[in-house]
């Protein structure tokens, strides 16, 4: 066993015993570590911004293109929506102690479900420094102990934010291990984290298509993945075109590099002639390349300002996480739904419409976390769901399905009051 | 690749076919599969009951042990319970399709969890025919497919009620791959199966130590397991003598051999020089063997009836599925929840006082699928807390814990009703 193997260890033997304190931690102690976060994220606000500026800078030098840079950086305004995050989640209900299907049994037992914490919760993400905050004001608010695994060009950040938060969950009475941070950022440790099944009761990457494969492959505990969104938007014949329009846009362009953008766009070939230009016009306009089928690319021939090339293989099922979508021209709403459970990965799909049984087929018969009319795939978001912030987007069925959120960090226990019950042979 | 392993890769993607169109069969064919399923358990009667007499008959021969016989045989009465059993679930409400959260959003959005099916279920079990009925009737109505993998000593009973269910099945106009059986006994299939992540959403072993373990170690998709009960009860020192005997007895003798039965008894040192002798004669009378701490035994000794002999190491934390427990005198609720935990596998435990502060404790900080006051631990079971029937018990915090019935075989999607919204920036 290596030091750093022992050292991990030892970590998740920490996390255990903190855990079990939280969980029988009331709301009082477990809010005034948010608040307490919150204000040091503004108070402290310059140390944290000098350790960002140095990371910065040595990710620069170091080559890191400029999409991650943009998402390792904090300023002032960044730092301020992070502590507002962590004052929305700590204006939530706790999700701790809620019981639920409560009843009494024919026989006088008073039978219902508990909502109980988790445990240790294990993270493992890359250089967006938000999410270090993020996670742990999550775990907090719902009793979890964590461990967090940030990405290596934010180290500096990242041991500046893990201080300001022990101090915080220290000063509020909670035990100092509650929220541990992997100072080392050797890659070697993300291999022993997720063997740390004796310690870890859920481990959730939240990262690009390799990081997910590593922990399915690898952890021998329980993983939420997801994050993956092979996003797709079926503009049906009956669709309102300017609605279309905006819908599909929108889906594109508002944030090209999140999951829950629009990858490929299908249409069907009624609507296609007129529409799809209008369509490629506005995205052309944001700048977006269009992939396109022979049907699409004959039609888009002559149209001005859309970026049309031919599709490769491989276009379709592509998470572009760029300003870049496939097009696909298809003769029903059964064409698309088969194209979608071909190419997509369960994250989140949508239909333009104005057909009732269209919309009611697609809702039911496509297999996703959501499932849209008549709207942007945008909104697959804990937040815009009403759920107040999210751990990460699940693309899996089991334990929770979609965006993540303070529920989704719990389970249950049997809670069974008698008076001297037993059970006849 | 063997041809077995093709064969059982076949079978999983003919599961596959199944369970799309299983997702979209409304409740009523489905029903009419359980109700086929249930007459046909009485008519075909002889035909069954001749299968189970010759594995029965086999296995004697080859030396199975009493339990096991016991377990594996099937007679008339048995046979009719089982299709009782089938006609609960057929009652039960469909799960699939339940809307819950369903709000609308500031912007207009109306957004739901809408309850789907997991998909495909793999079941491993022993040879306990009953619940190859059990499963397939809680699969067709929660709109699963099943794969079903059965221990060898029933194989003649298992494969003429998989001829049944199939039969059922196409009768009422769902896909004949609905229910599959493994047919052929080699094991080497079982792990072929725990890798078929592929195919298989969620895998469900039904059966000791040995078989929780190689699929904890192997299974490449996501597993609920448990079933492997170290039950404790604690007699607190203000424990009302005559419930206490009443439901140590219970709790331990009343079916032995499954998993919710006492293995430890907990007794406060104030109530133990009067009661544990009472209790011992109790179930002494019944034949149990109690495995002494030497305090208890010291109290034991002169006690007429008592079966009690000095606890040798690892009789705490064992699960003796047998008339044997482990008792353990101790000063406090809190020694009595230290020794939970250290010892206790998560799955029932009680604690029987007639102390407020005592009960709530307990309640609260004792980390277990389903926590009793004043209650045999027996009753942990998915028809007496309500659910209809079980697939099993989960001993793990994830998706489920405690008795798995309908609900915990189901999934959920978003669904988001719109007319036009697009995600502000």
């Amino acid at each position: 066993m290596t030091a750093a193997t022992s050292e991990i260890r030892a970590m998740g033997a920490r996390a255990r015993v903190a855990a079990r304190r939280l969980a029988a931690t009331p709301t009082a102690p477990r809010n005034a570590a948010l608040a307490l976060i919150a204000a040091r994220l503004e108070s402290e606000a310059p140390a944290i911004l000098a350790a960002n500026r140095a990371d910065y800078e040595a990710a620069r030098e170091g080559g890191l293109d400029d999409h991650m840079l943009d998402r390792m950086f904090l300023d002032e305004r960044r730092l301020a929506g992070v502590a507002a995050d962590v004052r929305s989640v700590l204006a939530l209900a706790d999700p701790v102690g809620e019981s639920y299907d409560a009843r009494t049994l024919p026989n006088g037992l008073r039978i219902e479900r508990r909502r109980v914490p988790l445990g240790v919760i294990g993270a493992i993400f890359e250089s967006r420094p938000n999410v270090t905050i993020d996670i742990a004001a999550l775990c907090l608010k719902s009793g979890n102990a964590a461990i967090l695994r940030g990405g290596k060009e934010a180290a500096r950040t990242n041991r500046a934010l893990a201080d300001l938060i022990r101090d915080a969950v220290v000063e509020a009475g909670l035990p100092e291990d509650a929220v541990q941070l992997v100072r080392s950022t050797d890659r070697a440790l993300v291999m022993e984290m997720l063997q740390l099944d004796e310690y870890i009761d859920l481990v959730i990457p939240r990262g690009g298509a390799d990081l997910v494969r590593l922990v399915n492959q690898h952890a021998t505990m329980p993983a939420v993945t997801g994050g993956i969104g092979v996003c797709h938007t079926y503009v049906d014949a009956s669709a309102d075109p300017e609605m279309a329009i905006d819908i599909v846009v929108n889906a594109k362009t508002r944030r090209p590099t999140i999951c829950n953008a629009l990858d490929t766009l299908l249409i069907h070939s009624a609507a296609a002639p007129e529409l799809l230009p209008e369509i490629a016009a506005g995205l052309g306009e944001r700048g977006v390349e269009l992939r396109c089928d022979p049907a699409a690319l004959e039609i888009l021939a002559g149209t001005s300002g859309a970026r049309a090339v031919p599709a490769g293989e491989g276009d379709f099922g592509t998470e572009f996480l760029a300003l870049v979508a496939a097009v696909r021209v298809v003769d029903s709403v059964d064409e698309a739904m088969a194209h979608i459970e071909q190419y997509g990965s369960g994250h989140s799909e949508a239909i333009v419409t104005s057909d009732y049984e269209s919309a009611m087929r697609f809702l039911d018969e496509v297999d996703a976390a959501a499932v849209y009319v008549n709207a942007s795939t945008q909104f697959t978001d804990g937040a815009q769901f009403g759920l107040g912030a999210e751990v990460g987007i699940s693309t899996q069925k089991m334990h929770a399905r979609g965006p993540m959120g303070l529920r989704e960090l719990t389970s249950y226990k049997w809670i069974i009051m008698g008076d001297g019950q037993t059970r006849p042979v």
